[in-house]
């Protein structure tokens, strides 16, 4: 195979986007997306409303033209994740997994939205260790709402299960949620809406420089 | 938590993106990037031009303003992966940890170029089912460069090292390389440049309609 000189394809589109030789940066594709890769890692109990500010965040970024993506329980768990279990040793795997994804992700320029329960501070920390190592901006976001709120709510109706003791180790029930320390973010869901929340963490990502006003 | 009708976000940037309910769809994030995502797989025996083929794309589609990003060992094997090893059942969960992650950076939009060995025609194809049950674009790319001439470039060392019998079931030398069936795109790197190279898997991109013309 041959390097010749000639422009890598005749079928270019002009951009500001200069050729060099080597590795495409994250600089770069900033560049194509008018925002940089960033990971907002969403913690909180089940129920405690995960999803729903991912979704309606993931709306917010897209509405602005800023490429946001969700990982979560429904696209990792009957994938990436099928050959996982429950177990204790299963879980941390899948904190782990998702954690590398996510950095990968967010590497590659996407905001991404990620919403596990990942009960255990030590996990969230291995993530965001993986995610500096990197230089990969890391946001921890605690959705923090009270254990008999999300009990109320129960939308799976697994606290009802966890409380006759059809599932062992359920998060809040037999098996602790760890608060975040110093979480970037701190959305109580008790005294703000969900679009209250979703502007919370586009001001997050604006003060932290991941993405820019108008 | 409530919901109210207020705007998402009061800090939004003003774009053609209807808001909508519900969840955000591959075509909203084509609208905010221009582009369909896609998985190119590159297969081919180790040293045939995999990753270097890779970067020219990569090169080619950030010029153009198009997302794209590389799996490869490098960013995969130190990290999502660094819990496997060599063995056949290992070499399989690489390659199809790889195809879920692939799925899900296209299915977010991205270009993903995917450069693994990936000897195997029936790994090849479950990570090709999984993208077509999500309808994600999948386009199988066989890096066709003769044994000799891979092994004539070495370029670390290893073909020297299987062929002393130093490792144990490599492809190409002890273990089956299965050439692609019915690749989308076919290069053979002995009749063309790298930027031919490229430049071929650019006219694939827009044949297939996951780029636009200018």
């Amino acid at each position: 195979m041959r390097k010749t000189d000639k422009p890598t394809t005749t079928v270019g589109k002009a951009t500001n986007i200069a050729w060099h030789e080597g590795e495409i940066s994250r600089d770069d594709r900033a560049r194509v997306l008018g925002h940089q890769g960033c990971t907002l890692w969403l913690t909180g109990l089940s129920g405690s409303g995960k999803s729903t500010i991912g979704v309606a965040l993931e709306h917010a970024l897209i509405q602005r033209g800023t490429l946001a993506y969700r990982l979560d329980g429904d696209n990792v768990r009957h994938g990436l994740n099928a050959n996982l279990g429950f177990s204790a040793e299963d879980r941390e795997e899948n904190i782990r997994r998702v954690g590398e994804v996510a950095r990968l992700f967010a590497d590659a320029g996407v905001i991404t939205i990620s919403s596990f329960i990942s009960p255990y501070q030590r996990d969230r920390d291995q993530v965001r260790t993986v995610h500096e190592e990197s230089g990969v901006p890391f946001l921890e976001v605690f959705i923090d709402t009270p254990l008999e709120v999300c009990e109320s709510r129960d939308p799976k109706g697994l606290y009802k299960k966890a409380r006759a003791g059809e599932i062992k180790g359920f998060t809040g029930i037999d098996d602790p949620y760890e608060a975040p320390v110093r979480p970037e973010v701190h959305i109580k869901t008790d005294k703000q809406t969900i679009e209250e929340s979703a502007d919370q963490l586009v001001e997050a990502l604006l003060a932290h420089g991941v993405i820019k006003g108008c």
